[in-house]
C-alpha cells in the first residue's frame, strides 16, 4: 500500500528532510507500507492531508526559537487530527554553486568560493551562516526559502540550503556545514486523523518497546489565582513528570489560558491515565494532541555552572544575598 | 539630557515603530529627557547600549507567534541586565510605491495598483499580505527586511511596511493595512542595566500609579516530577497570579530547565516578595529579568464557545465522556 505524507514545500527544505525521516519512522510500525512524500504549497494543505487519514509533517519546536506556535494553535483547535510520531532535524547548511561555477574555478574549494561574489538564502539562513559570508566576501541576496535559492542560482554565486538540495537541484557541494552555531535541532510532529491515531495507539500499547511521550493540551474552566498549581499538583500527586510546559492566550479572550504539557508517559498508561481522570473530574477542558515512542530522559541534578548568569540562589552562594539582592530581584 | 536609546535596525521596521513608543513611555518618568534613537546593525549591540545604561529596545512576545525566544535566552542568561518598560505595537501592513509612480498613474491608488507588477518586503511581510498580492496579481520579491525593501523600491513595485516607512523613505501610501489578519500585535521590552533599572524601582514604588508586571525566571534546583508544582504552589499560596508561564531547557543540559513567570505584582509588593522569599528560602535560583507599569487584568470564566474544537469537557457536555473518549484522549 502506498500512503500520502504531506510537508510544506518546497522540495529540499528542513522540512522536506524531516518528510524523509518521518516516512522511515512510520515504516518501523507499518513495515508493509510505502510512502509518496509530497510538497505543500501552504501550510492548511498539510493539515487537510492529516484530517483525512493520510499524514502530515509540520515544524513542532526548536531549540533555540522555541515551540511553533501557529502549529500549536492548529493542532490545539482542530476537530479531528493528532501527533503519532515525532523526528529530529539538525539544522546544518552546506554552501552550493552551480556545476558550471565549479568546473570554471576547477577542484579547490576555496578557489571556487573566492571567485563567486553573491550567497543567497531564506534571511533566516543567511543570518545564520554570517560567518562564512564574511571569509569570502559575499553580498547577500535573499530568497523566499533556502531551496527557492538553489533553484535559481546563478554563476558565481552560492546558494546555503539543507544538504539534500545538492542532489535535488543538480548542484556541487563546495563546503559542508557552514552555519554560526552548531547544535540548533528542530523537531517536528507527524500529524494523522484521530481514527487512524487510534490504530497508532493499539499497536503502541500492545508492542509497548520502551517510553513513550505525550503532549496534552489543558483549558481550566476556573481563571485566576492557584489554576495552574492546581493542575500541576494532579501531576506532582501522581509522580509523574512533565518535559515541558506553556501557557497561550486563547485566542482573542485576553485572560483565558491554556496549557500544553509534555509529559513523560502515554496516556494509556497508569498515572497519566489516572490523572487524565482527575482532571475530567474536575470538569476542565483535556485534549491529547500527540503521543510518539521516545528516547529516554534524563533529569540531572542542576550544577552552579549550568545556571544563567546573574540572580540569587542562596543554596549556591549564601553571600549573595547581602549584595545584590536589590539589583538582581528588583524589590 | 539625552540618552540613547538602541533598537535592532534598518530605520522603519516594528522594531523602530516600537523605539518611538518606547522613547515617549520613557519620557512620562524621565520628563527632562530627549532621547536620540539609535538603529543598530545587530541585535548584540542592542543589549551592549543596554548594559552601558542606556536603554535598548528589543522584540519579546507576538501573540500570534509567541515568545522571541532568543531575546528571552538572553536576557535570563544576562549578567546585568533588565526591562523597565513594556509596550505594545500593532502590526499592521502599508503599501507604498515611488512618488514617480504614484505621478505617473494619478490619483486613483486602484489605477496605481494596477499598472504595478511586483510587491517586495521581508518574507514574513510577504506572507502576511497574500489576499493584497492576489488581488493585484503581483510578483513576490523579497528583500532583507522591510525597510530594505522601501530602500530601494522600483518604479512599478510595491513596498510592504510599516506605515512610519512613508514618510522615512518619501514614498507614496497607496493603500493602508493591507495584512490579511488583523489583530497581531507584538510587545517589546525596553532594557537597560541593573543600577539604573534599580532607580526606575525607586520612582515606581514611590508613585504607585496603578499596577505594576513582573517576569521572573526561576531554576529549581531539583529536577524531576513535582518541582514546577512545588513553585506553583507557593504562588497559590500567596494569592499571586500568573498571566503566563513557559519552560525552557538550559543550554546544553538535557533536562533542566528554567521557569519563566509573568506576575501581576511588582517584586516589592507584599504577595510576590513573600514568594521570592519562600523560594530562595528552598535554595531555587532566581532572577528578576523585567518590571513594568501595566494595564488592568482581566479574569473571565472560561465559558464553552472560547473552548478549542474537539476534546473533552465533562462540565460543558457530560455525555461527550461516553462516545469519544478514545479518540480524544489516545488512552
Amino acid at each position: 500500500m502506498t500512503t500520502r505524507l504531506y510537508y510544506l514545500g518546497p522540495q529540499g527544505t528542513f522540512t522536506h528532510q524531516a518528510a524523509i525521516a518521518a516516512a522511515s519512522e512510520l515504516r518501523r510500525h507499518m513495515p508493509e507500507e510505502s510512502f509518496d512524500l509530497v510538497a505543500c504549497a501552504n501550510i492548511g494543505d498539510v493539515f487537510a492531508g492529516a484530517q483525512r487519514g493520510e499524514f502530515g509533517v509540520v515544524a513542532w519546536e526548536n531549540n533555540v526559537e522555541g515551540v511553533v506556535v501557529p502549529n500549536l494553535d492548529a493542532l490545539l483547535d482542530s476537530a479531528d487530527m493528532a501527533g503519532v510520531a515525532r523526528v529530529d532535524v539538525h539544522v546544518t547548511f552546506d554552501a552550493f554553486v552551480t556545476t558550471d561555477t565549479a568546473h570554471r574555478y576547477g577542484e579547490s574549494a576555496e578557489r571556487i568560493l573566492r571567485h563567486c561574489s553573491s550567497v543567497t538564502a531564506h534571511p533566516h539562513g543567511l543570518a545564520q551562516c554570517r560567518t562564512f559570508t564574511k571569509r569570502y566576501g559575499l553580498e547577500p541576496v535573499p530568497a523566499t526559502s533556502n531551496a527557492a535559492g538553489c533553484q535559481n542560482l546563478a554563476s558565481e554565486s552560492v546558494a546555503l540550503a539543507p544538504s539534500l538540495c545538492g542532489d535535488l537541484y543538480g548542484l556541487h557541494t563546495v563546503a559542508r556545514a557552514v552555519q554560526d552555531f552548531d547544535g540548533a535541532r528542530t523537531s517536528f510532529l507527524v500529524l494523522t486523523n484521530r481514527a487512524h491515531a487510534v490504530q497508532f495507539m493499539d499497536e503502541y500499547r500492545t508492542q509497548d518497546a520502551g517510553g513513550y511521550e505525550s503532549i496534552i493540551g489543558f483549558v481550566p474552566l476556573a481563571t485566576g489565582p492557584g489554576v495552574l498549581a492546581d493542575l500541576l499538583n494532579k501531576f506532582r500527586d501522581a509522580g509523574l513528570n512533565m518535559v515541558s510546559l506553556m501557557s497561550r492566550p486563547i485566542k482573542g479572550h485576553d485572560g483565558t489560558y491554556s496549557f500544553i504539557a509534555t509529559i513523560d508517559q502515554a496516556p494509556w498508561q497508569v498515572q497519566c491515565r489516572h490523572v487524565l481522570e482527575r482532571v475530567m473530574g474536575h470538569g476542565d477542558w483535556v485534549k491529547t494532541l500527540a503521543v510518539y515512542p521516545h528516547h529516554t530522559q534524563v533529569y540531572p541534578p542542576v550544577t552552579d555552572w549550568m545556571l544563567p548568569q546573574g540572580g540569587i540562589c542562596t543554596q549556591m552562594e549564601p553571600q549573595a544575598t547581602r549584595h545584590n539582592m536589590q539589583g538582581e530581584l528588583l524589590w
